[in-house]
């Protein structure tokens, strides 16, 4: 995940302003269309800015879902066109802004970040929806839908999906988007189980690496949802916003799903925290365990090198003076050495037991 | 514990779906049913659900428990037979829930984290309650039903439980899910005060793992129950909720404990991170002691060693250069290096003693 | 001061239940009534329940102390005959309660933390009191009761005292109470401005333990005594406690006295931290002075034992090769060797010292 | 950027004082006024203060900039020209004022914090706005004026500007100054990235130095952007404020892009935390990698240097004790001795490799 | 700075007592009287208290203020003659309170702490204020006069000072006491500067002492400001307050100030964390690269030492064993011997600076 994603027009451009960007679309938005009511449901995939306009007059829900990264050109027409605020297609167009809803006359206007897994990795992608009269446009910046499950339910007619109104399914889309937390927070969860279990086991560079990474993730990913915290508040709670009261009751479920989120997100970060002490520590013990080893070699063999070394002076080799090295000319002085430095050997390892040194 | 407790369905699933689960059922749930009033009791073990809708038609207080995971079919039956709403009967199914309070209609209903000691780690368990008129139903995800007590309180018609109606009955349960906590925190408070101890005499790595286990338990435990501290906060002053004003006063007991649990677990939290400087501190303190040990060693043989080195050098082997070692055919050059030697060791330890260093 | 004070029932008893308790009570509370107005006081020490009944009719301000832990059946006799809650009985009888106000009827209840030196730890006490209708009852654990000042301005007619009723008679309680933390305060600020100057001369491991030691009273203090400033908050503005408005103005003094006081407590916590990383870094600098010299020795003398090891190598014994260590027969090898070594010795100081190692 | 950056009168000084100051001014403060409406636009770069009296008459709006250091005597001329409150001019002659709102009369007053790059560190130049009647005063105190954008977007006529009154300039000057944050963030956050790889492959010194400069940097940024928050806030809300209704909606936007700067720096200060965390992981890692390797070698060389010293030894030199050092005189002594030396230095080997430690 | 700086009475001293103190005051306090109007100002220098009392009954603004320690004595009698508050005096007796705002009928009595630099350290003094009818008084603890600077503008007449009432006095006072912090953080911030400089450079033992000093100094500043922020709010706010709506303004000016100051002394503090690790980071590169220069040299040199002490070995000198070391027979075996030492020295230096270890 990019430490820096959101996409900005240079300080001084005037609000609103579309500007064509540099970034080249190799596959044009995709528009889909899907038309319901209790008894019916036309659906229509890739169908042009135009064919949407007939829909919107029919009393039927309207839900229009513009996939893949929108042109300049095609927000400005839909704006013109459905009268959304220049500032909230502003924000659709320059990605990674942080969820908040605004109400723009009688338009909702909500900015969602989904998570998402990409090898590993969490990062996230925006997730724009505006709510008007009877018709519900969202808009999703990356190549995969998110939305083919809701899609299914009205197919199907599972559930009381087609029965209600652009309120509902504004939840649907909502609590899907939400709960795709779930999975990502799953993995991270399990994957700082098995880092646990290596760091107490065999703390390498590569599990550092990796607890560095979800520490990081969980970090970034903080920072993208907490801010949805406030904008389900706003669905649940702020009578201004054209939601039915009904289905306000179901925002609260989605609500407690984004506080468990967020509590999970936390509470992981501050584990992160915690292995990270612990692998500082078990790396510490390990050094500390072969230095001690280390020591007690040492430290034993030093004093009995430097007896050796001292017999190995060639005083006496030339000279008769009986103060040259007589040692060397007892009949038991080697065997004697040999028991000094034995009993040196053996009293210092004696000294680091008992000091608990090894 | 497990990092990630709670059960969710995939993502874009409608709300309130029970989907029959792939975890097998060895056990069905076992349903008990308590039926009193101040002059008598009426108590059926292993009923079936059809068995208690008679209980429900009289003017007696009813208490349902649920024992065990509840499967769909039963929560489904449960949702129909007795008006529970869709979205509490997802949240008993899909345990790990944060813990809240909802109102449904005239329902109230309360999920509660039980703590629960199990081989030294802390766990918590999922108690699910449904106030109504005139009736309680409790559900526990368990294998091990907690709310005996409270059932032999009933049986022997001790204190007041008897005499008042279904909220001091949720009083009492409530009590004692929110009561377990303390064993639990005192069991983590002896381990505490254990680790201390070891740590100032002689830390190891298995201090080490305990104390991070425990640290790390203090974490989940503090997530699962910080948010019983708002539902306790609604049960006491939520004046919508059908609980007696005489009741509500009961409650404010319950809130100072939950008070209570979650200072101690802060202040267990904090000192867990105190004990883990204190165990780097004395692990880094012994390694000291002995690296200094050893510098001092080294640093008074190293050059012994070397002055013996020197003499053990073969010139003058085989030319009469007065330049050739003489020291080696000095009458007294042994005791004379010996001398030397001696001094310079005794000198080195002089000065370390005086800079302090062992 | 131990990490788990508080005493409990086990989870599911009945709330106001007084249970016997496993404790023996060698001595039993002493009772202790003193009766005054501002012409006249009476005081009797050690006196029995059905003596103080006849007190309370009498229209003077009547306080009865209880010191030593309350028996079960004492309690429940007081509860009788005075009209305690029994759920403030229960907080009397299982002590280690977190600091609170309670108001049952005309009744205000009142648990305070009187924090204690004890052989140089932090330790709090219990004390609880009850605010009636011209009557004081407070209950202190301990075996030293810390209200003999109170008694003696009573006794001397120092002051307002004798003058005003109960209401400031509350107040020097609860006054008296809250500036015990003065002294155990002062005496932490004198111990950690101790440890500082310590651990900058020479850090031992006693340090570590005592400033450890300071950094978990401190901890369990805050964690004891941060509650009242809620209790004195209330006592200063709740509107409903039987307490003149012309006392409250005193206890604004009280409260601003348990500000500072958890002002000092963080700000201690906060230099304990400090200390600690202080250690910290004093141990580790001390390790490197000895590291850094232990460096400089063995680098030195390392290579020139090589070269001395090198001449002691016995090349030449039995062959006349010309290339079998040709140094040795040199007329001036063994001087040139000499040079060699202390060139290598000095050139190494040299440049050691040109890089601040020593 | 420079610790401590206000500027400050001595203390006791009178409040409103502009003191003739020791800087001294090369180049004076430069004025650009800009006159306009819809249908016209006057400029005048580099005018008098008399001059733009004329231009406050006309029914226009009026942008008057002043660029550079104003002097005191400029300022006192403003301030009794065009009626601005002696506080807010003193303000402005000490840059590194804290932004805020004031609202003296009907004047405005508005202190920004512009974050500016030089050198690749962060620093804050501080802009001051006054919102009168059609009238408004800029100051900058920096060499380069940030405003161009604004002014050719006003003789463009692009967008609404020219259509708007002041309020809306001060909107466009406003969302100018908060945007410059995005470039500067952007650079922090990719430094950060490239950092976080560095640290992986080989942490430097210089990686540390850069590391704690971004920290740094990011902390005095966020001292000085912070309370715009609350200054954005003001101009969203406070009704008081001469701004319109239809103005504030854009201030809405600059509010959401002040809340994404200030989460953004929130989270790279976290991250340089984290970076700092594995930059002493990984020299502590390195450090070990590096001693194990001699642990390994010194441990495996010490016993075998200590056996070749004893064979070094002079017994037997001159005596004929058969005690006297016989496995010299072996005839497999030396492939024997050497067969021992393999024999401890493979068996150390495999030890250790079976320990993990290299 | 003293960790514990509060004065107070043993715990169970009735309010209000002020008790003559063991400290002798070789000086007594030292009484200014000034008394003035727009037209006249009348100043007298060590007055008495009976000399005061005749100005508080003339229409001017009359300031008293007393400097140095004041004894009970003249506390008692000050409280007594102009009805001061017992609390207030005794406040002022015991110095090191918290800063605060009470209203005692209709007196206005105000704590400050002034923070002061005395060799390189920082301390703060109390400065305690009386605003009455016509009447200020001040108490200034230390042994400097910090009003010298108001009492000149009085005497010049300079400013609005003379023109305006006890409550534009109050102000000059109170933001003359908040102003001295500037002084004093501008300290801060240079040898923050220069600390970090160091530390980038060379950091020693003093510096880490020094750094130590400036984060407790910083803390402990913090304590005494901090509520200067409630204070400034109050006097800003509070209606009941006898203050001039205009004299208000002036205090946000003041407000402004402390807030900033709160803001540098949280900045500074975060960075003396931020200097403390980077000063361990440094610390301990300056270890490591020691350290690996250690590990270099020394495993050079080991193997090297070992081999040379291998063929230092006697087998051979006795025995005619062909085995017997035949390498110090060949014609080319010390030549030999240098080489295989060469080359295994070179390989390893090329493998360590392969690996990058020096």
């Amino acid at each position: 995940m990019s430490f820096f994603t959101k996409r900005y027009h240079p300080p001084g451009t005037g609000p609103g302003t579309l500007r064509p960007q540099d970034r080249q679309h190799l596959t044009p938005p995709r528009i889909t269309l899907i038309d319901y009511s209790d008894a019916d449901l036309q659906e229509t995939q890739a169908i042009t800015l135009e064919a949407c306009r007939a829909a919107l007059d029919r009393p039927t829900t309207t839900w229009i879902h513009v996939q893949g990264e929108a042109d300049p050109a095609t927000l400005m027409e839909l704006g013109k066109d459905f009268g959304l605020h220049e500032l909230a297609l502003e924000d659709i167009a320059n990605s990674g802004q942080r969820p908040k809803t605004e109400l723009y006359d009688e338009q909702l206007f909500i900015i969602l970040s989904q998570p998402r897994l990409e090898d590993g990795y969490a990062g996230t992608e925006q997730v724009s929806l505006f709510l008007g009269q009877g018709v519900i446009f969202s808009f999703h910046g990356g190549a995969h839908d998110p939305f083919e499950p809701v899609r299914n339910r009205l197919r199907k007619h599972a559930g009381r999906l087609r029965t209600k109104g652009p309120g509902y399914l504004l939840y649907a889309l909502v609590d899907l988007v939400i709960d795709q937390s779930f999975p990502v927070l799953e993995r991270f969860g399990s994957e700082l189980e098995d880092l646990e279990e290596k760091l107490l086991l065999e703390p390498t560079k590569e599990t550092l690496r990796r607890l560095h990474e979800l520490k990081r993730d969980a970090l970034l990913l903080r920072r993208m949802l907490w801010p949805q915290r406030e904008v389900l508040n706003n669905l649940m709670r702020n009578e201004e916003y054209p939601i039915e009261e009904e289905v306000r009751l179901y925002f609260r479920d989605c609500y407690d799903h984004i506080i468990q989120i967020m509590d999970l997100l936390e509470t992981y970060r501050d584990m992160t925290t915690g292995l990270l002490d612990l692998y500082l520590s078990s790396v510490s013990n390990r050094l500390n365990e072969t230095m001690r080893v280390l020591t007690v070699i040492a430290t034993v063999f030093i004093p009995l090198t430097f007896i050796a070394g001292v017999y190995g002076m060639n005083f006496g080799n030339k000279t008769d003076s009986p103060w040259a090295m007589p040692e060397l000319n007892w009949y038991y002085g080697y065997p004697l050495i040999w028991g000094v430095m034995i009993a040196i050997g053996a009293g210092l390892l004696y000294l680091f037991k008992r000091k608990d040194w090894f």
